[in-house]
């Protein structure tokens, strides 16, 4: 990272309390150059300290520094330099937007300023140069230091980072994912356990759509001012499966130019990008990993390479009806929410735009 | 059923101990016309009845009538009018042959011969007319009496049934197809536990390949002498998720002609064919049930319509890359394997082939 | 059953809409002495039907017959002879006084009432002389027509019916119970899937006290007016699995006299009691069914035995610590909950208690 | 580790592609005293890499420095300094006399030596003094410098650790406990997914003999010459439950002296051992964690607890028939397999034993 003082930055979560939070938390301990120093909640009157309020559901114990922090109400007083947002989809917006009005730079997993056409929906490995939006944004919107930067829904990210190789190397004309996704990423409680238990549940509200309009925006072009959707067609059938952590996505493309079977597996495996680059923290060594096994990607086996930040992908064949199929596989909580806002954070730090 | 005598058929079943053989048992118990009077399994010795070499998997009780009948080889010399078999893949082809040859009607859920020009790939309700083939085949072999039919794969068999209304009434250009296949379509022991939970594995051998070349023949057209395929293109990925049973297949599918999504739904739902006409007795009322809720059709829930000869169709909705998606379930073990063979042979029996 | 009229009673379900109340429904389709007229929820305002009111769980299709019934609140103006009740603990207590006050009969799945000095808590084939309490009750509590019968937690029922035999033939002087609950004892949406995917929760609210407190009730002795608690100490443990239906309990207990094997088992495999005799409806041909296998009972092989209803046995053996051991599974909504109420209630009818 | 020289000690590992081989080398890898360099697996003949070898099916790849060992059959001719062993049971007891009697040190998982009266079944924190038998192995067997040191079954390990500082402190006249065990304890393939799908396994071969025999075993005195077992009674029920890893024990407790709940909770969370004095390298800062929450231990949160090397126990509570009950949790692959015998090493170096 190019920030020479190495001030680490002071953090505020909004939403600390729910899963993604709690990824935050555990991602944030021990990183070089962020603090957490305030924890918000929604509908929160003050006075719990979060190991009071939260009870912790991930592996491990909750990290001792942030066990004595104060749990506030999601408002713009926080003690902090910027924030993290995990917050529930209804107060999200609003609830950024103070933040962004009030001088603090928003980088938010919550999904309601993904579509607007002057917020970044950013995938540091595909999408750097969307950030070119922040000052369109302030302008726009009258803020000053503030703004806000979205990361994509959790099975959309695995689905967009596989995709941009092939359409770097070849065009992507038109690609069918068929998700099965983990049910860490309905949140907690989520889905009751007598759903899920011997059973598959066909139906995510609002999943299929989100993978279907933010694939476009993330694969579109920055002219500056606004993002030209790609023009590719994308259908999304969105499952739950009982797994606890790692959205699988069976997916099948249609190229804009031909393209051999090695030269598709070579553009996903050599595939590297500015994050790499820069060596941020949270990036991982390879972007995407290939796997070459009959049966890989598996969710338990594969959801934690590079550290929950890689995608793995496999299977990957010819197909009868568009050109290619494989399999891709994503950490939802790491590099589907928690994980891919804070690598968002780390190249706004490398932009500049976050200090 | 138009058989005036109705004398009970003598059954015999080969692979009678595996899981498909057991519910073979358990769906012919009460019965009207087949009665159970020998059980094969491969490498048995003779001499231990099947009480002693079952290990019964099913919920309920292994049926009384069953108990004391001795475990054979799966040699033609079974008392029996003709067989079912359930035999595993890399014995049913030669076993198959030889009971046909010795003059047994064989109707198989086992695989080898299913892609056979002269042996019928059956589903009642979608192509009972391929049964034309038998003559054909009793000449190619020099089989007098015997004859083999076949029922597709489980997981092919709940695709081409909802196929069939669409290619009958739009016409069907390609299809791709995205399963989740429960766990006991494996047999037993089968998975691995420490493979299947909290995972999915995307692969299950030689699956994507027989739905891509079933789905073809049971679909295309019987001139009398031979299957033309169906022209059509099925793309299909499998996956096995942790479901004990019910397949689930996400489907896409491009019509010939256009349709709206009502006529469509209509084309399913409406969906009757021979076996309902012919009140055959493990015949649904409804081969296709389709559901409107937005979070059906799931395997704990559907898989049992029809007493599990049902498949059930859901979401369906206009796709963004093919015309239209749709979820279909079927259960696997009883439509998609016992159940499937029961009905060919009440088929076979009405059509005047068993007697 | 005794009554020669067999008019069907006319039912009214509180808490119809939750796990238990669909239970009730499933159970009473087709009942030849009840049929529901009435169904009521807790929070409910007049007006919608239970078809567009309930979510409904099981397997299978909601009854046609209960689709069009309004769901109404829990007060004592439901068009019925008597009702069931499965509401929630909270509201349970004060609504089944209301029901009882204004006349109605009310059977009870639920637990306020349980420990009531004046109330039974009844397994008919345990303690059905604990009826004896109803008049008791009535004079108590002012009730004309009405009165309240309790049937116990869905995990002591399994453990008092397996200890009742071995308290008739040898006196049980201790037991330790520890139990492995499924998930639909909870309700619904009840356990996160998060909590208990690749999970055991060492821990259910109340539970232990539960089976402490209601096994030496229902195993105590009624002396007209109230009833002798038996002198025995329990010991529960409970857990929570990954199990759809059906709890299971590792038990030991310390008996009063000594006893061989041969007899702990033969007392266990011969018992039969009052609703054998009187050949109610709901009864099980064998309340209590051993089994010798080594592995068995299992929660998804046997919990659907005698119809749900059977509390199956199994393991049993010499104890190092206490004198013997043994397995036992009951099928949780069935026998431990709706069941439980619905034989109750035949039991009532036999008595002359409900008409 | 008191070790002056630091030499890395040559590890060979016997049964190495199973389960718990697979634990042994993930472990190794980065140990500061001990190096892989040979392993074994039983019916193997020579020629294969470990990579081709091995199916590894833990998360993570497999360690870079074991994929090109060749993968020998377990016999004494491998090039190590010692062996720890996991050899399936039928084979193990052989395989491991040759390699002790040919010069090896033999730290084994596997059961066959256990109970041998002359050999060690060593917990390091409970008793390191039964080490004092090697002395007298090696004279009765004629091993020079050789011997075979064993380590307790996976579920016994967790009963013992948890009653150890019990019986130091106040004694310990009997035990209860009713394990519910993880699949990962039956190996690969192991337990059949549709055995334990929505279901519980209430029987484990050979577990319950061996968690009552080790148990006395181990908290037996060494008179120099022989083990005096234990006098406590201990009574085992073992359930497999659909967990990945982590044993979980629910227990029950008869002291020989009286303590309050306060006393037996400060034993508990206070012990401490030799392996902490000593600082081993894999011995945990708490060989016990007590927490307080009302629903902990939990396999999936808690197994991981001292990387894995914990146990920890919840729910302390007076027990209605014994005097206390708890619920103890231990990782059965590593505190219960393979980390158990790489502490036991650990202490033989510290001992001298190992060099």
């Amino acid at each position: 990272m190019t920030d020479s003082t190495n001030r680490k930055l002071r953090v505020g979560i909004l939403g600390a309390t729910g899963v993604v939070g709690q990824r935050f938390i555990q991602l944030l301990e021990g990183h070089p150059r962020f603090e957490v120093t305030a924890l918000a909640a929604s509908g929160r009157s003050q006075g719990k300290t979060y190991a009071e309020d939260c009870s912790w559901r991930l592996p491990g114990e909750m990290p001792e520094r942030v066990k004595m922090i104060v749990v506030e109400s999601p408002a713009p007083r926080l003690d902090c330099d910027f924030v993290f947002s995990s917050l529930p989809g209804e107060i999200a917006g609003e609830a950024e937007e103070s933040f962004a009005r009030a001088g603090f730079p928003v980088i938010t997993n919550s999904s309601p300023h993904r579509m607007d056409p002057d917020v970044p929906l950013l995938i540091p490995e595909v999408n750097p140069e969307h950030l070119d939006l922040i000052p369109t944004q302030r302008a726009a919107r009258g803020y000053e230091r503030g703004y806000i930067v979205t990361n994509p829904n959790c099975s959309t990210i695995v689905i967009a980072m596989a995709l941009a190789p092939l359409q770097r190397s070849f065009g992507v004309e038109s690609c069918i994912a068929t998700t099965m996704q983990a049910i860490s990423g309905a949140g907690y409680p989520g889905v009751a356990s007598l759903d899920i238990t011997d059973n598959v549940l066909p139906f995510i509200g609002g999943e299929e759509e989100k993978i279907e309009s933010e694939t476009v925006k993330i694969l579109g072009r920055c002219d500056g001012k606004t993002i030209v959707d790609a023009e590719m067609k994308i259908s999304a059938q969105c499952n739950r499966v009982n797994v606890i952590d790692g959205h699988l996505a069976a997916v099948r493309v249609k190229l804009s130019q031909s393209a051999s079977l090695d030269q598709v597996r070579e553009a996903l495996a050599a595939f590297t990008s500015v994050p790499q680059e820069l060596k941020l923290y949270s990036a991982p060594a390879k972007p995407i990993i290939v796997r070459d096994e009959v049966d890989r990607p598996q969710p338990r086996l594969d959801r934690d390479a590079g550290l929950g930040m890689s995608v793995t992908v496999g299977r990957i064949a010819r197909d009868n009806v568009l050109d290619y199929r494989f399999v891709a596989l994503g950490h939802n909580t790491i590099r589907g929410a928690a994980g891919a806002a804070i690598l968002n954070a780390e190249l706004l730090i490398a932009m500049g735009e976050l200090r």
